[in-house]
């Protein structure tokens, strides 16, 4: 922030056309109704007009379609990318000095990067690889062998268990734990004889991982989240799941053993899928559902156990009638034998 | 523990009405079914004086209306009141002395009031305001700017990113993160870009986080918890929620961004909130209920999606009839087409 | 890994049959389709016969009925339990060097067994007991009072609170809290006092705890987990709850206040039971069900509120046809009417 930029200099950052005066300074992005002068607001649909009308912003991001006059406006076919690009402008990825503090405990076998930075009480075990430009925030565990890939930004109290493999321009979110143990007992008779979780766990390249989720790694082989996918916090991703690229996990799902999720699903909030099935590319799934067999790609689905979003929606609303039904049918049943009993002897 | 009082002065400390001897000593509380010569427990209601007379406590906390004559009585309106009153005033809330320790890393541009307490392995990050009497315990990490409101209380492991503001007498549990970034992207055609999420957090005074709770910051602006709200474990608070006052959020439900919470709701455990919907004031949503829309101040709501509590019973109830149902209609079905057969040609 | 063994020697170790050369040398155990020479894969059924064709494995442990003459078979009643043992043998706990790192804070007055590891990083507040062979990795906060029992593995990011016990061979994974205040507060008609929660959490021996759970010090007494059973990430345990023998809870289960949960239950991914009920030895309880009171031993549940699961599953096909039966009994409706119209004058 601090820094003030001219209309015309954000419009042509961003790909935007500009109508109005390109030499008016914007200091920053505010939310519709706080808008003040020197900050540009987002309108990315005509629904929001109301709330522009009592904002002091300078300046507005829309899409072609929005009539506005009252003031200049920056058009952007995708208006929420625009409005991305304009917040990244204002709050570039910070910068850190690179270096290991002095207060971290790095085996003398690891590998850091001149260029990382690694902050105070952070412990990067034997063989680990630390690439550039990596930052490892406070309380951030390494484990042995473990590998984060170039640019990647693990923030405060994250642990990444032995062998674990984070791909470039990741993000860890605190508290996340990359690597723990799968959840495999076999009962033998007496008690839940363990085994031995030997896999791993990789995360490609541009994946975010949200705070306090738990990423357990294979029984054997690999729990693999694919390129570009984003998981919000709290969610579950248990031994030997396969995420595809470019997925959205939503805050608090789950996912169990072995089952595989295709490339571009979204798993809506607190949703699950049931372990050794496979979740098609493209699908999405409500929130609070669940999958419990294979879901063909591009389905949307809700429920549990989850249908169409068609057919469920039509369940629930059928759901509010159903005791009124249940009295109906008891009426005709009433009215049928009373016919009934009229026509009684007549068919013997 | 270890300190003794006499019943009296217990009564008087809770301002119960004493039936006995003030004289007698107590050295505790205890479990109901536990208790033993010295200590006191608690009948609430009726239902639990069996276990009363199994019980060798020396004294009980009970309503006026429930009778015991077997041993002294303090009585209250309301008991659980008193025996809050009662577990504090033999276990008060315990004092540290204040310092800095030695093994924390505490910017110099940081300010600390003299009376806070930090222990060892402590993070405080530039410009971090830390206020009178907090503690901050081992593991504790307190971004840039961030400032935490005098007596608040931060337990092991806690993630305060930069910026996030607690309040006064706050108590944040293990592992809580309060201002990781909001989960928000827009597909550019290619992947899901960042948003970057340059609002922040505002948990105002006396406010409860539970163990592991993940609370986002906002996009733009601030997520707000208000003033005395209770946050038991694991609950998801997304960017640019807003939390009214002494509002109650049971273990693991999950709020979506941007929705508003009034006051003095309950939120369900496992119960789950919508984006951008409205749960008016005194809500209460029962467990793993899903919010869909908007909700009236007042509201008792369960299901998923939420009915009203009496239709969402109602329809549970009927649900158990239904496949007798499916199979009533159909031999209605054939009674009823026995009958137009028989009267088949008549009409025509 | 790394080392090497015959096939004969395997058979030995984990008391399998073979069938085939016992000299072969095998390194390692793989996933079935990725088996190269020299590793040994599972056939836990016949439907996996398929991928075994595609394997270059070196041999196969299989149950007896299962027919492979392809390669040399370690016949094993109990496959997976046999693959758990070859697993263990391959891959052996890891022994540390005993000792206690100088960058870690221990109380002068804790007691640490001389055989106990204590990595850097690790805070051990006064009184508490440390046994022998006890593992305590980085970042694990061990609070006043606190035990750890003998030969337990404690992993990174642990918070163990004041006076919590952990019996011995447990394994705790990490970001779990053990001991966080139990959620009580009583309305005093202007706000949430809070109850102190000044019982504690006992965790028997053999429990394995999964990342980022969370369990609950009771009010007054004892939140216990017991002997062998094992808890997936994520879950929540209340106050006062009491878990049997050699349960099972999965992933993101919720346990709410003073709820008893019997031996032998399995307890299904976000599944919640509410507070104050009992759920008998030996339950089976589905994914995402809510079980609202007391469940007898040995049933099998499922659904919201949890019925019987033949009850459900009857229920979910019966919702599938409730929007067509809808229509239907409309029909009926008006064919009676018909009916009824025609015969109208007759019984008047």
């Amino acid at each position: 922030m601090g820094q003030v930029r001219t209309l015309g200099e954000i419009a042509r950052h961003v790909g935007a056309v500009l109508e109005g005066d390109p030499g008016i300074l914007i200091r920053g992005v505010a939310p519709l109704e706080q808008g003040t002068e020197g900050t540009v607001v987002l309108v990315a649909e005509a629904k929001y007009l109301d709330r522009l009308a009592q904002s002091r912003a300078s300046a507005v991001i829309a899409p072609p379609s929005v009539r506005i006059t009252d003031r200049p406006v920056l058009r952007a076919e995708n208006p929420r990318l625009a409005f991305a690009s304009v917040l990244e402008l204002f709050n570039p990825l910070e910068i850190f000095p690179p270096g290991i503090s002095h207060s971290s405990v790095v085996a003398p076998d690891a590998t850091v990067h001149p260029s990382a930075t690694i902050f105070p009480f952070v412990v990067v075990e034997s063989e680990a690889v630390i690439e550039a430009e990596v930052v490892l925030c406070p309380f951030v565990y390494v484990g042995r062998r473990a590998r984060i890939g170039e640019g990647s930004r693990i923030h405060p109290h994250v642990t990444i268990q032995a062998d674990v493999r984070v791909g470039r321009r990741c993000l860890i979110h605190p508290g996340a734990v990359l690597g723990g143990d799968g959840f495999g007992f076999v009962f033998d008779g007496a008690s839940h004889r363990k085994i031995p979780q030997v896999g791993t766990v990789v995360i490609e390249d541009e994946v975010e991982v949200g705070a306090n989720v738990c990423i357990d790694r294979a029984t054997l082989g690999e729990t693999v989240v694919g390129r570009g996918t984003k998981i919000d916090n709290l969610v579950q991703v248990a031994h030997n799941v396969t995420i595809g690229e470019r997925s959205i996990l939503v805050a608090q799902a789950g996912i169990a053993g072995s089952s595989r999720i295709g490339r571009d699903v979204i798993l809506g909030p607190q949703a699950g899928v049931v372990d050794h099935v496979s979740v098609g590319d493209g699908c999405q799934v409500l929130g609070q559902s669940a999958i419990i067999e294979d879901t063909a790609p591009g389905s949307k689905v809700a429920g549990t156990p989850a249908r169409s979003v068609q057919e469920e929606f039509r369940v629930i609303a059928a759901l509010g009638r159903l005791p009124q039904l249940l009295k109906t049918v008891r009426t005709l049943e009433k009215r049928l034998q009373a016919l009934e009993a009229r026509l009684g002897g007549a068919s013997e």
